[in-house]
């Protein structure tokens, strides 16, 4: 897609810097990397910081460094949370957590978020980095809400948002933003990306909860009902509840996890009318995060991050 | 004692810091930072970096910040150590590990992280976060190496020596340099700074192996044996190895962590030679500590600075 095509030797670089091996690195440590970056991932937020640095006129010299911390970022907290949800696979690739024992995953994701926050000092932006500290501080506050607040039926909808902006929209609003952290820009403009970050970061998780449910699992990368085997209560399941509040199958998937309620539950959720308005919700704050953009002139890099919208709601994987 | 009391009202800050609340923390991080606050420590980082500070002439508020941040980076990384060792008691207290899941200890470390690194963006200074950001990466490494070389017999003095500059002493010594990192210093006074906190964390570490032979478990707040249990060689089963290299029960005990092995074996190590030998090497260590202040003039913060290297090796805790 053209978003990418703007910045692609910008994001080359950001691969070699998301490879590159510090001198005391661990062969361990290297070899996961590598399987991790291996398997792929659609380097959103760096893309986002990219665009979002160019339309600030940013230094890009900060800006690969900063985009390539918040992907590492990214990828530490996920390298901890396939080991607490146990997860067998991501992307198509077995996790850290099935083939290394915990504690090596403990260290490993440790690592990471380490050799994260280097790579942002790199920035030489006090800024952005006390940034990146609060939205690691907040994704954390996030995953702790959802493990002892997250699994029951009578989790509302503020709640769902609350904890999927702690989840997903804080790092791709903090990744959105990061031109205004590096550079400097009227009010307006930082609130702007700000609102655009936020929004499409809600878009994009509402997406994600609903490909739980109906993605083609080839190419999802992993089985379906993940959320619901874990007890998760996401969007479709909580608008489901609203019309069908004692379905008995889906109770039960919520309260036991068993495999067989599970599976009639996501066939249910994903036959229902659920499926339809949680991406109708998607594109509501869609349209949110592309109007935050009328503040800016036309220009490619606002074309990027229009773009990048589209692709967050309408994307299969 | 004195290196305290001239510090005492910064200490009492870093305090208040370490217990101030995040406003979107979830109770369950509060309840325990407070356990692990309340388990108390000895704060030595802490009063490295204040007296480090003040011997700079930097500015004393940022000290305060980046002293709550060593010690909050610290207590992050025991809460992940002593999940995987399974350990059960730290300081007289239960650890996180031992009455909460390990899913809520891994992201209550990583909060921890995260608000270290937001402890160390209050410095304002890019040279002490990125300074920080190493350090963690140095620890990580080294838990690595220990989790997959540091479990044999065949251990070499050298590998020994590096992995407590890891686990130990680059921590202690980035505490140390804090003054430097946060003022405009002459580079043999940052050099200094360096070699006084390398030699002092490596004494420090060196006495703690001892300490885990020869401790009243009472004093220590858990149980000694604790390394060989977990098959980990450490100076002294080094240097008794070194005179007696086919001692059945030792040579059993790292090779199988069996309790009755382990229990013999820490008796032979504690009343051997190995033990006075491992003090004398941690003497060394704090002389070399003691001698790399010369550079700097007589004063009441090098005095606490040389107070706090023979705590280092005369402590019973």
């Amino acid at each position: 897609m053209p978003a990418q095509g703007l910045v692609q030797d910008e994001l080359e670089r950001v691969e070699v810097l998301l490879r590159a091996r510090d001198p005391d690195q661990h062969e361990v440590i290297t070899a996961e990397v590598e399987r991790l970056l291996a398997g792929g991932g659609k380097r959103l937020r760096p893309m986002l910081v990219l665009h979002s640095a160019h339309l600030c006129a940013a230094d890009i010299e900060k800006a690969i460094y900063a985009a390539a911390a918040v992907e590492l970022l990214h990828t530490a907290t996920l390298v901890h949370d396939d080991l607490i949800d146990h997860s067998p696979v991501r992307r198509g690739v077995h996790t850290m957590n099935a083939h290394r024992s915990p504690g090596t995953t403990v260290i490993a994701g440790d690592y990471l978020f380490a050799r994260a926050a280097f790579l942002a000092s790199r920035t030489d932006s006090v800024r952005l980095m006390r940034r990146f500290a609060e939205t690691l501080m907040t994704i954390c506050s996030g995953e702790v809400r959802q493990m002892f607040d997250g699994h029951s039926a009578g989790v509302t909808r503020e709640d769902y948002v609350r904890r999927i902006y702690a989840k997903t929209a804080s790092l791709i609003s903090m990744s959105s933003q990061a031109g205004a952290a590096l550079a400097d820009v009227r009010p307006e403009e930082a609130g702007a990306l700000e609102k655009y970050g936020d929004n499409l970061g809600l878009a994009f998780q509402v997406v994600d909860d609903v490909l739980d449910f109906v993605a083609d699992e080839e190419i999802l990368g992993k089985p379906v009902g993940g959320d619901l085997r874990q007890g998760l209560v996401t969007l479709p399941l909580l608008l489901f509840l609203e019309e069908e509040q004692e379905h008995p199958a889906v109770l039960r998937a919520v309260d036991t996890g068993m495999p067989a309620a599970v599976n009639e539950a996501v066939s249910a959720v994903a036959s229902s009318s659920a499926i339809e308005r949680s991406l109708e919700v998607a594109r509501e704050y869609a349209e949110q995060a592309r109007a935050a953009l009328d503040v800016f002139p036309g220009s490619r890099h606002r074309d990027g991050l229009l773009e990048l919208v589209d692709f967050a709601v309408q994307r299969s994987f």
